[in-house]
């Protein structure tokens, strides 16, 4: 052991070493648990897109990726009948969340949000020393009324919520659109899971100049492992959203599997009619075994057995090899947020829980 | 043409609205250039690296990435001799220096470094709304004795610098670490293509607690395109910059091939190997056309013609197929900035350089 000449430490700002980082669920690296803890879409990318990675793999990975992912940008305009220049990616839509914090909260900003819902939320807040104002969910999760009436200097709403799985109306966006005093972010890491179309916040990105609509590749694409994200807003917040960003944000592969989900729409709207199925079965069948389950328009439902601590089940079912997600924070020590798998999966979830209930 | 319902834009932070967004170095996508201007490695990656990929592209992209990158953690600790509680990797090293502005950069901080340098820094101390200290090399681009006396929050020092290639000593850079107030960045992007060994600031790391150590996969590892950067640093540092790096801020595709380079590291220097030797004939060369050539470690170098405006030669060079990078910022219009190619490369740009000076 060497003597360390300089015994002060650097000095971290204050409020990153008050925060808590965000603690992400557990992603055991070595495979053999049912992995039902953090969203992830039970079936595999698009054969187009392994293929296009697999031919992306090769000298040109020397030079660095286009900076503002043009293609990308504009596939993603018509696909979405937006124009290239409301469009912007970022690397996962965490990146963006990350990005829009850091372009509109300064130091004591109010952020206002309806909670239980993403805790990203607060931990970017707390790198910015920005303020949160949370207003909770009534207990069927509706939007809360409180929400219209705040001043923040942002707003964010995830939609579908999560962990709830519930769904605010276009209507309510809209009417949060012209409310609100700053800019509203539509998290919509999980539209794509909505029954029928005509859910998402996007068409209002047209009409709506203080409107930030995101949308993440991890989900219903099957590409949690290659961090992409799409931000949609006016040209001007898209303009200062890429002063922020790090330049080259997202790999040269990470591009290439972005376009190649885009060109197979087919592949992840069946995917997402699978999973759709397979939502309304666990959600029938858990109701069956004594549990309330919120309405889910996401690729996970959340359960609850008022007033009963789930922990253990959470536990016992984590020993059985399936993981599932609990987050042990006051107000939700009674729930479990469970996420879609295959039919065999959910149909081992559903066999444990039944054991693990009848024990206990 | 819809009607604007929302006629006031959502307003960015002041500080956003007013900076300049960092400038990469132009990034054709279609080819058809020698690309000599954002010093690229002429050299594809390790065959290792590619095979490696094309076996990853499979169907576990669906899962997130390991948020700590735990394996190359081990591997890059092993590699270069230090903990892996020492060690964070980024999206790129500028993912870790916008990580590190965040950690350490208050409302009205000083950040102090020598100029001219990487403008990337500019960027980011903007974005926290930070106080740049630039001090200005002198003409032979040695550290300026200014630096040691200064009281900033954050000192950073791009060893090899860029765009000048030149270096700073070990015994320079541990001074640093004794005089300066807060954090030391060294920023070493271009090390390995210094000559020797021991150039390193990192075996300062375990006697320097405010030491910070920058290394990057996209120069000597050829990997640009992928976005790897890894962090040195003590435990409590990493520990605080974890909270504020996204979660999963690496796909599992980046994690792959920093993961293979390293296991290739002959690969690595025998590219650098070649790149040095070439390095040395463009010198040589350069200097017999008339132009000042800055001693370079970097895989770059940096001419100048005192007080003629090279704009005109970089504009040439383009006509003609050949990138180099031209700042044209105050005091470096008599600058050009060109990255060390192949030999064959560099063949093309001095017969063509040769032909327009000819020429003009």
């Amino acid at each position: 052991m060497q003597l360390q000449f300089h015994l002060v430490p650097a000095v971290l700002r204050k409020n990153i070493a008050a925060i808590e980082g965000y603690s992400p669920g557990e992603q055991p690296q070595n495979g053999g648990f049912i992995k039902l803890n953090t969203n992830e879409n039970p079936y595999p990318p698009s054969p187009r897109v392994l293929a296009a990675l697999r031919k992306a793999a090769d000298r040109s990975l020397r030079l660095y990726p286009d900076p503002l992912a043009e293609k990308l940008r504009s596939l993603a305009a018509i696909t979405y009948g937006i124009g290239p220049e409301n469009v912007l990616a970022g690397n996962g839509s965490d990146e963006l969340l990350s990005i829009l914090a850091r372009c509109f909260v300064c130091k004591g900003d109010q952020v206002v949000y309806p909670v239980p819902t993403y805790t990203l939320y607060d931990t970017l807040i707390g790198i910015q020393e920005g303020e949160k104002v949370t207003i909770s969910y009534p207990v069927d999760f509706s939007l809360p009324e409180g929400l219209y009436s705040q001043a923040g200097a942002m707003t964010i709403l995830c939609n579908p919520n999560s962990p709830s799985g519930t769904l605010a109306s276009l209507e309510q966006i809209e009417r949060l659109a012209q409310c609100v005093s700053g800019v509203l972010v539509v998290d919509e890491a999980y539209i794509d899971f909505a029954d029928g179309f005509g859910n998402s916040a996007l068409p209002l990105v047209k009409r709506y100049s203080n409107l930030v609509v995101l949308r993440s590749f991890s989900k219903s694409f099957s590409l949690a492992g290659m961090r992409i994200g799409l931000a949609f807003a006016a040209e001007e917040l898209i303009n200062g959203m890429i002063k922020v960003k790090d330049s080259y944000n997202l790999s040269r592969l990470s591009l290439v599997s972005a376009l190649a989900a885009l060109q197979d729409l087919p592949w992840m709207i069946r995917n997402v009619g699978k999973i759709q199925k397979t939502r309304k079965r666990l959600t029938r069948m858990l109701k069956k075994i004594g549990f309330s389950v919120y309405p889910s328009q996401a690729n996970f439902v959340m359960v609850r057995r008022r007033g009963d601590n789930l922990s253990g089940l959470y536990q016992e079912l984590r020993r059985r090899g399936i993981l599932v997600r609990y987050f042990g924070v006051r107000g939700l020590e009674d729930a479990l947020r469970i996420t879609v798998g295959t039919p065999q999966e959910i149909k081992t979830l559903l066999s444990e829980m039944a054991a693990v209930l009848e024990v206990t």
